[in-house]
């Protein structure tokens, strides 16, 4: 009987479940809603019965089970805390463990996705990358040797709380309370809110004018910037400044051998990677000027692999 | 017979060379000069002839040789280049190996001295830190589960080089020719320098002032600090202020587990470490506040034993 694993990618929606062979091929794919109420008492349970379901009517022998949560994930494995889905510190490997009978390991999602991205997608020609994921917030991850560095307190690769963004292009204060952090203008809300205040602080004309304040969305700024309208193109160049600044940093800091770009806003594609790498090129030391940028390729399915990955 | 290990610091003036026992005890130590001429093409045939006397007259069993050399090495352990030796592009380990008769590891001298404080310096209940070394450039070196990280091109640890000083406090190029490097305001000279533009901008008194431009150092500036003289205070606090922001950009990165600050300016003692500790914890990302920064314990011989520690 060939041996198979289970990659889970828990988020604050839905927990998507892959099914992998051993080689890395998504085999199957599902999801099922993620019950957070009650400080998500329910989740593992769900997960739990979603999994043995699959490997009773499968009849597969089952190496193991890969986690990815939306929280710090300590050198010991264990979770620190995930405030969406109202958990504290919790040992989801071990009580997962208990409920299928197969080992489980348990990382950071976006740590797990960078493994992911290395294990099969846009990093698998490297041991060393550094994924860079924009989303509503910027996350990241890191791979060094095959390996997720998760750090002492499960905060390496948090590349979004890197602090250096000028005051004059924030309004509020990050989530994590400073100001200044990257996610404050290359995440989705940061590339939102540097066109906002372009739109404010200028008379500038900009298509993104017919758009409603309360509509403006990060995709709508680089598809007007993708179209040559002037303040869109600004808060996009701005956003890949800040993203180059930052890989120039950990550039300097742990020289990776690849930056993967991945989370909803490199949809934008080329425009986007193209755009951060001429930036870094132009103002990163010089003897890693060369590290490449490329695209992920997995997308939503980045964090099951990963995931699965976990347990190899 | 026991068995030994040599560490030799390589530097642009003197090679220190020492011998130690497997568990880090340093036996003896000794200096030779470093003949740089043509190219330095001598320098490792000096080397080796110097150790094989030594291992000659006291009759014992060699384990191996660890060098650091002043410049990138690769994670093949080829030295990239050492301007200051002359040396371009060098395959040290299997020259010095085979003059040697013993296994050679090589490492960048930076990263070295971490490695020696991790081993039996301040870091050594630690299997992750990051050494900042603070002498004429700044310089650092990345110990993570124990081994040094070196990176895709030798440049991992190059601390000195994360871009984030303002333009208003440099007045010239880094020496790698951009703008804003950490090592223009935290070196040694960086430090001169930045209590220098503000001897020039002001006519705020100050015990500096006594002292002639040619003459001033970055000890004066920390010793009249210390002493409470408000420029020389300035100046020392913004160095620690640049010094305490990169270290929260590199706890974001790699979230390590404590921060050691060596190289000849780390004499200021309590005053500086301090100094940055106060800042970094005022500045940094929640997760990783409690970092500790403590003071370097091994001095010039951390090359030395980190070197020896190479080798096992």
């Amino acid at each position: 009987m060939n041996e198979y694993l289970y990659g889970v990618d828990l988020g604050g929606t839905t927990v998507k479940i892959g099914l992998f062979d051993i080689n890395g091929n998504l085999c199957e794919k599902w999801e099922i809603p993620t019950r957070t109420e009650n400080c998500g008492e329910l989740i593992v349970g769900d997960i739990a019965a979603s999994v043995n379901n699959r490997t009773k009517i499968g009849d597969i022998s089952v190496r193991g089970i890969g986690i990815g949560v939306p929280g710090p994930v300590g050198a010991d494995g264990i979770v620190v805390g995930c405030v969406n889905l109202g958990w504290g510190r919790k040992d989801v490997a071990s009580e997962l463990s208990r409920l299928t009978g197969v080992p489980v390991k348990a990382g950071n999602d976006a740590n797990v996705a960078a493994l992911g991205e290395h294990w099969s997608g846009a990093g698998k020609d490297y041991d060393n990358i550094v994924m860079i994921t924009l989303g509503t917030g910027v996350g990241g991850g890191i791979v060094m040797d095959g390996h997720i560095v998760s750090g002492r307190h499960g905060a390496a690769g948090e590349i979004g709380h890197m602090n250096l963004v000028r005051p004059e292009d924030v309004r509020e204060k990050c989530r994590c309370g400073r100001i200044g952090c990257l996610e404050q203008a290359a995440s989705a809300t940061g590339i939102r809110n540097l066109a906002l205040i372009m739109l404010q602080e200028t008379e500038e004309e900009s298509t993104l004018r017919n758009i409603q304040v309360d509509d403006l969305t990060a995709k709508n700024v680089i598809d007007h910037a993708k179209a040559g309208d002037p303040i869109a193109l600004k808060a996009a160049y701005k956003a890949m400044d800040y993203i180059a600044a930052a890989s120039a940093q950990i550039a300097c800091v742990i020289d990776t051998e690849a930056f993967i770009i991945g989370g909803g806003v490199s949809r934008a594609g080329d425009f986007l990677v193209n755009g951060i790498r001429e930036r870094y090129t132009a103002r990163a030391f010089f003897p890693v000027r060369d590290i490449p940028f490329l695209l992920a390729k997995l997308g939503n399915d980045a964090g099951i692999t990963g995931a699965a990955r976990l347990v190899l």
